[in-house]
């Protein structure tokens, strides 16, 4: 691919394009079908916990908090009001886990951000919950590499046309890097940016989109680690 | 008093400073005991439930979504496992009501931040769900006032600093109004700054502090109103 210029910024989500994310996620989902497993097929479940994120969505946000209420909202609905209070405690000490789970970083990560660093301010949007965040981003030992964290209730293109003009750059001249469609991509080339993707393994069916393929500001990369040799600093930048 | 001079900013803090929220936390908690009343009395139950709220803080930081698990978690535990669904269901439903809650401004809120936003840059910074702040600052009408907003996972010293100093002010020129003496007033103090308590009628036991009487950057004040007359701009500013 040919190199892409005038670029003065470069933005990265982080869970599941620097570090694990959503498998912790499907486990607790796993653990969520076991316990519920004299009530409901594992599929129904899952249906029917998808549906309870999507509606308390407006009201909870993204992370793990909403995401462990959805999960109790949904035992209760799926027993008709049946489910023993021991599985409730089964499923608080769930998401208790995945809040203290051990960051693991992506393969490539810490090198391609180096080396993006260098050249170029670097920025890290994501969204979820705000100490949830904070947690993972000090544990990754990554932070001293960004020159702005934005954690954010929602990615819209509003949220992207914000956060560059505070920062001081041009849509035209930001790009931003992610394993969201719907939240790294799309948003971002709505407002005239550039958008690169990262696909990941596992992508949570309310972070899936269509790739917008042959837009000239999108590109998909295979792995975080082809991303460098993508960028070509702005004249009299870096 | 005699003015403050040679300020630059000045900061205030949402909940229970600009508009009511600790009564809905009020309100919800009596409604936790009135489900529980078969199992335990009322002052055991808040017992319990403060313990868990601090218990919980370093995971679920600060919010309505941690307020409603630790409510769960704390109906679990006293009931021995026996709570009945349809009450974990009712507490669910009591959380999302404080998500809905509409706003309702202090006296004088709105007067006096603009009285301030005329001579001053001022921000807000609030703690709590980012979610849910941000509904809050939408629906209070309040949003255009402030030249900065600042969601933040805890006030510490360290929070401030940051704050103060990406938006180019130093600590020993400005200002933090809020009702806690634990997260509005004692951090500021700490790193130089000043700050002016407006105590709240309702306030949760863990935001309590001891005033620090005598301190010559403190200062207390009935009501909100009396806060533009305390305030002369910097030489030059304004």
């Amino acid at each position: 691919m040919t190199p892409i210029r005038r670029l003065t910024l470069v933005a990265f989500d982080a869970d599941d394009t620097l570090w694990h994310n959503e498998r912790f996620f499907r486990l607790t989902q796993s653990r969520f079908a076991e316990l519920l497993a004299d009530f409901a097929p594992p599929d129904h479940l899952n249906d029917r916990l998808l549906a309870a994120e999507r509606r308390n969505l407006g009201r909870y946000g993204f992370g793990v908090k909403g995401f462990t209420l959805s999960m109790i909202e949904t035992a209760i609905e799926v027993t008709e009001d049946r489910v023993p209070a021991r599985v409730i405690r089964e499923l608080i000490a769930a998401g208790r886990d995945m809040l203290d789970h051990p960051i693991e970083l992506l393969p490539q990560a810490r090198e391609t951000l180096e080396a993006v660093a260098a050249d170029f301010p670097v920025l890290l949007v994501t969204k979820g919950d705000l100490l949830d965040q904070e947690r993972k981003l000090a544990q990754s030992g990554l932070g001293g590499l960004f020159a702005g964290i934005e954690i954010v209730s929602d990615k819209t293109p509003e949220t992207y046309a914000t956060i560059f003009s505070r920062h001081g750059h041009r849509p035209e001249a930001a790009m931003m890097v992610g394993n969201s469609l719907r939240s790294d991509v799309l948003p971002v080339l709505g407002i005239g940016g550039w958008a690169v993707h990262v696909p990941h393994e596992l992508t949570w069916a309310l972070e899936q989109g269509e790739a917008p393929a042959g837009h000239p500001r999108f590109r998909r990369l295979g792995s975080l680690g082809e991303l460098p040799p993508l960028l070509a600093p702005a004249p009299g930048g870096g």
